[in-house]
């Protein structure tokens, strides 16, 4: 595979138009009464819900969430309510032969309770052996971390995959075990497409020719630890890739749509790229809501603050729902909700048509989560 | 794949003209004394010697072999002669995606010190998460037993494979970490060939429109414990297959090649069944000897009593020696080492044309099996 290092093939641009004239935003006040079959006004509560989510930030945030519906403390939605999590696979790749979905896997294995809790991913009481063989043998790359329970799951993966069974349907199989024993048919994670998509790093690298040097998404993250500044992401197989089937229903049928607190530029930047997912958004019934990954001047966890900077947006809850962008001037957002501290952010949001509610931000526990996203569907939920 | 269910590809079948005229046997006195440079009378020592090896079988005879030579207890032999091991690649197989090579890595993992002493296959310390989730996706077969350490070793195997790299290349990669640093060029292992060929086995199915289903060999060995009759074995892709690179070389150039206690049907068979390789080792100006894996009416250990009843071969030391034949007579044999306690049997493979001796052929500990080596090169070492 030749990279594309001189001419790049898709680069993240900040898309036009966050600049436009505002509208009168629509705020809800949060509620904390729990009210499982209305909105606060009597509004037919909320049946279907399609979460766009990266990894860490997307996974906590939905076991937050489907906890609150579960307990019935989320108003507006039901508590038989449908969720659909649309992963981003950008982040996934190829290693020891192996077809790695980060995303999916931690979505998978949070809500499946096989997380390691500590890591924010991977397995529960998981081994190294061969892990420790392969950097025996001194094959590369050993700053990867695969270990032997997470491996089964790629070997079931890459050997479906190989057999001809799209991502989308192998994950459903491995689903079977991850969530349907818990969660039946009131839960679907799909992947943003069966395509091939992998994002792409490039960073400066004066030994070669180009002064520069293009990465996987996975050694800038895993190996650099994001310190070396990103100039270019690139999102290969990105804008020639389909949405997975059920992606697009899963969005036109929702009654609410929610961009978790993940990574804006390589989560839901790369889910929101895949053609005809954007327009989706835009075109669906539901409303939409996003809630920042960005509290004060840094993000909570993760890399959006290297990611930003790559592509030119502030580092800023403001920044970061600007460059989403109101749904009547271009975007896709209906609300956004930012941290208590980043208040004075409010206005600016809003003057772009954006409906802003500044609450607590910090998933500490699933109540606290479940919390933001109360807070989330209220701000969306006409009054 | 189809498997040739009514119409087998290659099917062992006994070779013509084992009841031919007989000549003297060349038989030796097993000397113990330790004489490394020069056989009982001043013949050469041998420099360099090829083994035509199955798994278990052969690694552990191969342990003994090496053991001898470097103590100078093979009279004969060089202490520093050049050890080619050819192995059987038809119980190979394709196992959750993964390429395993079970003969390969029986030998590479005994003889460097990595296999588990108890089992007799796969790794010492060895864990088994992966085959636990393996189990919990639902995912067969369940019945095989990958360890965690041991799919490092598939994992770069197959990935090996699809960039490109023939199984002899992969092999020798592999063993640079297992056998070079104790052996450094003295001991090269080979796989017969570069080509895929897997053994199959029929065996009777009343459920099947053809009264019969065939099995992979693993399936035979491993999950039916080879407790049903066999009744066709075939080598799918063996006559198609080329002997891998060194193969032949490492026969015509050697001073001796020895046939360890292996399975003579679906190992050492096998190996002769490569087209090209039996007319090397008739050809070779080597001495060629081999060790009944029959001792009394069973095998020591494996499965040879299954397998030679499938093609019609008498269980015993005679039946598989004369099964291999004489090189004077169309064979592949000129020594042949059976156990003392068939020593009721050396007339009938000395009428046909076979240098026999009657030994202890227990492979007890290392200097057990080097004695064993010592009989065999004394046996085919002239006077």
């Amino acid at each position: 595979m030749s990279y594309p290092n001189s001419q790049p093939g898709i680069c993240y641009t900040r898309p036009p138009g966050t600049n436009v004239p505002t509208r009168t935003a629509q705020l809800s006040p949060v509620s904390t009464t729990p009210d499982v079959t209305s909105g606060p006004t009597g509004t037919p509560a909320a049946r279907n819900l399609t979460v766009l989510s990266g990894g860490m930030g997307g996974a906590r945030f939905l076991q937050g969430l489907l906890h609150g519906i579960r307990a019935g403390s989320i108003p507006g939605v039901a508590r038989d309510a449908q969720v659909t999590v649309i992963a981003n696979t950008c982040d996934d790749w190829w290693v020891h032969g192996l077809k790695v979905c980060p995303d999916l896997d931690t979505v998978m294995y949070t809500l499946g309770d096989g997380i390691d809790l500590e890591r924010g991913w991977g397995r529960r009481e998981e081994t190294w052996s061969a892990k420790t063989e392969l950097e025996r043998y001194g094959v590369e790359p050993t700053w990867f971390g695969l270990g032997d329970r997470d491996i089964a799951t790629h070997l079931v993966r890459t050997q479906m995959l190989e057999a001809g069974y799209p991502l989308s349907a192998v994950t459903t199989a491995l689903c079977e075990r991850w969530l349907r024993p818990a969660y039946g048919d009131t839960l679907t994670l799909l992947p943003m497409t069966d395509d091939r998509v992998e994002t792409h790093v490039a960073v400066a690298d004066p030994d070669t020719p180009s002064g520069r040097r293009v990465v996987h998404f996975q050694e800038y993250w895993v190996r650099l630890r994001a310190q070396v500044p990103a100039e270019t992401v690139v999102f290969v197989g990105l804008d020639q890739s389909t949405p997975a089937p059920g992606v697009l229903d899963a969005i036109a049928g929702a009654d609410l749509v929610i961009l978790p607190p993940s990574n804006p530029v390589v989560s839901v930047g790369t889910i929101l790229g895949v053609p005809g997912l954007r327009d989706a958004v835009r075109a669906t019934r539901a409303r939409v809501v996003g809630l920042s990954p960005i509290v004060g001047t840094s993000h909570v966890r993760g890399m959006a603050e290297q990611m930003l900077n790559a592509i030119g947006v502030e580092v800023s809850a403001a920044g970061v729902g600007l460059n989403y962008g109101a749904r009547g001037n271009g975007g896709v957002l209906d609300g956004w909700l930012v941290d208590e501290r980043d208040a004075d952010q409010v206005a600016r949001l809003e003057a772009a048509g954006i409906a802003v509610a500044a609450v607590p931000l910090m998933m500490t526990d699933h109540d606290a989560t479940a919390a933001m996203a109360a807070a989330a569907v209220a701000l969306v939920t006409p009054a």
